[in-house]
């Protein structure tokens, strides 16, 4: 384990489409992430790009109950863009930025193996789910030890030749988890909101951190409810598994990170 | 640089498309690439899959004077079907068979940095020129260093957030030279023949090794002539470059490498 305190932080940090699709936001975004001291890992899916390419080719989103199903064809559309067009022109304009990027699946340096979703009522087709041993801590360590800065796409494998369709927010909880062994680690969700509101309707009224307790309390309060609760729930459960702390917020504002600025609801262990 | 003999070796491997388009030729050759000691690299292209995917796109292949030009669609199609369809099924059947393999294109790692083709009479698009500079042999050698077996699409970038198209057979041969200052590096083109023939009509009488005379020889009797020409130009600039040797053979017979059956024909400097 590295003693060096600069040397022993690490930022897991994951993007949404809103984010992808803008190459404004994109740009202001990765200019932030550049900035970010310490070790720093990447998790992105790929946005629009991908459902406007399955269209185009005459893929037919296929949902069941509402979920989507990922089929061959939608596996290589995936394929191609999370892990070609997105992961590629992101890393090359990390390097452009100066930090050493390197596009990834799971696949490469088996870094993530996960399991192929059983097949229940439902057949979900090519999704991996991320189980307690999934991620190969270790050698994404040594990767980033050596100076490189990971960026994965929401994609692992099976470890006998498949690649698998997983959720990016998965990933980045699993990544984050398993190199809290290692590493003092914090989680960042960028996405559409300033992060968690007291009033859904006004963006200034931004709760700046919440403990367990508080959490309870918001919850009592209905503040906290329907799409934010398991996205927090989430949260806590990475905290109680050796994360330090989760922030949500909304990428523009990534580059407050560390100054007093405002970015984002902190969620950690009661202080 | 590393003492160890076992550690000082490295293989550069160049395959086609006659490999990648044929699932049972992929499978059998990756496993040859498996059981090869000692490091080494494979780089790619996208056989037929790009020109299908351009094709049902309906991005048409726009060629001057006959070389293709890499228009931005073209460059998209690309960087999904090299840099994420190919690369990302190859890494994942190298995990299968044991190989540590990582994907990459030159912007990962910041590894191939290229110079967009200056327009001269033809603009040939976004299309990258390998310097002699352009190999960053040193963190590639790091990533191999770790355990890792780099994997590359034939996609450079420019520094300033470019992905750029690269011819593969430069690839491979830019990154042989560069790396040949660390190891003892062979270079291996995989192609459709068993190796240079005596005769080009029976594939039997494959010629084994070749050094700068015995070429001088075979040009003058007018058994090397045409499309190899260039080839073994390029090959031997590339061991007066440093690499040890160079093999041109067919995929399905790199098994035979270190046995004393026969592997293409072995290009090297006077025994």
């Amino acid at each position: 384990m590295p003693e060096n305190t600069s040397n022993n932080k690490l930022h897991v940090i994951k993007i949404g489409g809103n984010v992808i699709d803008n190459s404004e936001n994109l740009y202001h975004f990765l200019k932030s992430f550049t900035a970010i001291e310490g070790h720093k890992i990447l998790v992105h899916g790929g946005g629009k790009v991908a459902t406007q390419l399955s269209d185009t080719l005459g893929i037919e989103s296929k949902l069941v109950d509402g979920r989507r199903i990922t089929d061959i064809e939608t596996l290589r559309v995936v394929t191609m863009v999370y892990g070609g067009l997105i992961s590629k022109n992101i890393t090359a304009q990390l390097q452009r930025f100066g930090t050493n990027a390197i596009g990834l699946t799971g696949a490469d340096g088996n870094f993530i193996k996960a399991v192929k979703r059983p097949v229940k009522s439902i057949d979900y087709g090519f999704v991996g789910d991320i189980t307690k041993d999934s991620v190969n801590a270790e050698d994404i360590s040594k990767l980033m030890q050596a100076g490189f800065s990971p960026v994965f796409a929401a994609i692992t494998h099976d470890g006998d030749g498949q690649l698998l369709n997983t959720n990016a927010d998965t990933i980045a909880s699993a990544l984050a988890v398993a190199l809290s062994d290692i590493y003092e680690t914090t989680l960042i969700y960028c996405f559409e909101r300033k992060g968690v509101l007291q009033d859904i309707d006004d963006e200034d009224s931004l709760i700046r951190e919440i403990d367990p307790q508080r959490y309870e309390e918001l919850k009592e309060q209905q503040i906290i409810h329907s799409g934010m609760l398991p996205k927090l729930d989430n949260a806590f459960k990475a905290i109680s598994c050796g994360v330090k702390s989760v922030i949500i917020g909304h990428a523009e504002d990534l580059g407050n990170i560390g100054d007093s600025k405002p970015f984002g609801t902190r969620l950690s262990k009661k202080q």
